[in-house]
């Protein structure tokens, strides 16, 4: 009855909601008939009970079905204007979670983020709100924050003109294509990568050309064909963790400049590095100007944010302010100018000094207690920076993510990755939200839902 | 030197301003160089030498380049990183705008908005927010008090499950494109029509296929080949502000349902009627679930949110959760829930009826005065809604336009609407920025600047 993709990125119990959802929308189950147990469901799909019940505590909580106790789930039997005062759904949400699940790659610790402190910035940022159309390149005193924090922190000298702030990550993919890519054009991709990288640039019609990634990055002279783009994550290769070695980066470089090609650097987590200072970024190495930086504030603040920023070669400037006035309309005004405002007054870069140190613990905390907790069962690759722990096993991570996900825990399959070549099997394991005081808990949890299955 | 588009939609300031900024950036001209005068600028372009003052003052205030008095303007001699102490700039930006220039389209009475309660709503949601990623498809509470408000409203029954929380309409555009619009797809688009639709589209690889509006609306019966998207504006035509007749709406839905295509309700303005109540959305009439209906918030709250959201028919729901969640990830959280408590707690449905009185007001003053003032050089065609007057001339359009701005004043052309037909000639006046104690004094200028010419 409803068909599930073990391989998707969309965790299980979102796309059993989103199914059941659908096919209640479409009327193949009508009004008032009956569901299956959330027990009965789950043996069909294989998986677990919990994960069903996450799916229809969300369905309940938007009003789509109602829990009748002992007798059964039924679909809503009245589909009229919103339940207004339908309760809220109880589960963890993405987007109310206090707390995520354990090991949930991309975000950054929810639990030391200085509230208070924004809470504050807001309130005194709306009060002076401007409210008309926003500049559609950006706030300009972020623009001038982002500029000044990049020419210190990363090594990168630009003009404020040159930065365009986007929608987070997605919106400088957007941006890009919009504004240069044509269907058919090639681009070299990481192999292997980030899906979502991959998805843009698909949706885009580009040609997504895989280069092999190897312990020092994109493998520049493996290409298999030639491309008017690179997309790569230097500071830390997703999801390998690899920096880009400094000959590659040459390499990359004058590929570039020789071909008229463009390389885009996505430094998604650029800042978190412990071994030393952060390294400076690709951009900073570029003479040429054929660089296009991607930051993006979701993994150095929060990202229910939703802001990014693109730097852009000066030549470009002209083309990115145009699609950015014809495409977006630019960003939301308030929270560009109270993020402009914490970085202004300091309040950012003593944040990433603290995340720095926290994320340095928690790290070395659950390194330490996976290799405690299982022996030589997971083999734990510690790369010099990043928000998560590769953990190389033979078994077959996606049957191992499925088993932590029956046990509400939620690392991520690193053969999911790959593109065209085999990378291998092992789990992606973010630390940024385990404490060190709860990472051996986390790591008996860890082997008790996989360890007899290594 | 510069070359500039008076047919673009582009204020002539700001494409100075872009057009200096990129000689700079790609060092055509070089750091120290003198510019030539604003007033010999102006002579050279035929602009008013207050809009090249404009460009000027923008370009300074991003440090671009140095104003020196009497010894005139230079190029910056350092561009290094971001002067953080710049001053900002003076000149009306949107933005920072307090009062837009008169007749400027687009907007809502921005000396109108409840400004306090607002503040006071984001500061409470600012203490309570969460911070991780929002759900792609928009906050669950946002969506609950959007379906309750068009029920109410717009005589549009869905559940907040079809509810998709976008960008403004360029983020619905965006993602209708992603989700449902292949290259080569053919899409009727309205002629004269709103022309960032045409643009969104035209990136998206769409053919456009113009067709005819008259007094009734979009000629569906005149459409010149078949399509699987028709995008229309049913409430007040854009730019023409004329309804679409019943007769139409119906023949519309019919074509979509006997060709299996989707119509796209461009809801810009629908709230905003004043002979009677606003006419029920086209999405109203929808049995057969055929209608995406996209509304947005910046008309009916103000624009620097960047707020805007789809209704989509119940099959679409899971195609476009799934886009959301690959390509946008989703709005910021913060705005989202200020919205949802603006809705829920009955502030918006207050704030829409004041700004129906105040806009009848403004357009009843505005038309009065423009007769008293042009008597027959400008003919206005006053409809039943809408948030601007379209004023009739046998001059032509993008002439008076260059006049007007040169007064600072900012009517934009119907001609410039035009896709493949002629629409002919006329001004389209904004009335919503301008006070009841203003409207004379704003027909006089417009007078000035261009009755000469008329």
């Amino acid at each position: 009855m409803i068909d599930i993709d073990r391989l998707s990125p969309v965790p299980l119990f979102r796309q059993i909601y989103e199914r059941i959802r659908a096919a209640i929308a479409v009327g193949q189950l009508r009004p008032g008939e009956r569901l299956p147990s959330a027990r009965s469901l789950a043996a069909q799909l294989g998986a677990a009970r919990g994960t069903v019940e996450a799916a229809f505590g969300m369905l309940a909580g938007e009003g789509w079905i109602v829990p009748r106790g002992a007798a059964g789930t039924i679909v809503a039997p009245r589909l009229g204007p919103a339940p207004l005062a339908a309760p809220r759904p109880r589960i963890d949400l993405p987007a109310a979670d206090p707390m995520p699940r354990p090991f949930r790659m991309g975000l950054p610790a929810l639990d030391a983020f200085p509230r208070g402190l924004w809470a504050r910035l807001v309130a005194r940022e709306a009060r002076a709100l401007g409210f008309s159309y926003p500049d559609p390149a950006g706030d300009h005193g972020l623009r001038e924050a982002i500029a000044a924090y990049l020419a210190v922190s990363r090594g990168i000298v630009c003009l404020p003109g040159q930065i365009v702030v986007t929608a987070g990550y997605q919106g400088a993919l957007s941006l890009i294509a919009r504004a240069m890519i044509e269907p058919g054009t090639p681009v070299w991709i990481e192999d292997p990568g980030y899906h979502l990288t991959r998805l843009g640039l698909a949706a885009a019609g580009a040609r997504l050309v895989p280069v092999p990634v190897d312990a020092e990055g994109m493998r520049v002279e493996a290409a298999p064909e030639p491309a008017r783009f690179a997309f790569v994550t230097p500071s830390h290769q997703a999801p390998l963790g690899v920096p880009l070695s400094l000959p590659r980066r040459l390499a990359l470089l004058s590929w570039a400049e020789a071909n008229d090609a463009a390389i885009v650097e996505d430094d998604y987590d650029g800042e978190f590095h412990y071994a030393g200072r952060p390294l400076p970024a690709l951009k900073s190495l570029d003479r040429g100007d054929v660089v296009l930086y991607a930051g993006s504030f979701s993994k150095v603040l929060f990202p229910g944010l939703r802001l990014g920023y693109l730097v852009v070669p000066a030549r470009l400037v002209g083309r990115f302010a145009e699609a950015a006035m014809r495409f977006t309309a630019g960003c939301g005004a308030l929270e560009q100018r109270v993020v402009a405002r914490f970085m202004s007054e300091g309040h950012f870069a003593r944040h990433l000094k603290r995340m720095r140190g926290l994320y340095a613990a928690r790290r070395a905390a659950l390194a330490t207690a996976l290799a405690d907790v299982f022996g030589g069962g997971l083999r734990i690759e510690l790369q010099s920076g990043g928000m998560h722990l590769l953990a190389r096993t033979d078994a077959p991570d996606t049957e191992l993510v499925a088993l932590a996900e029956q046990h509400r825990l939620a690392p991520a399959a690193l053969s999911a990755h790959a593109v065209a070549a085999d990378c291998g099997s092992g789990l992606l394991l973010s630390f940024t939200n385990i404490p060190e005081t709860q990472a051996t808990a986390m790591a008996r949890a860890l082997h008790q839902a996989i360890g007899h299955h290594l």
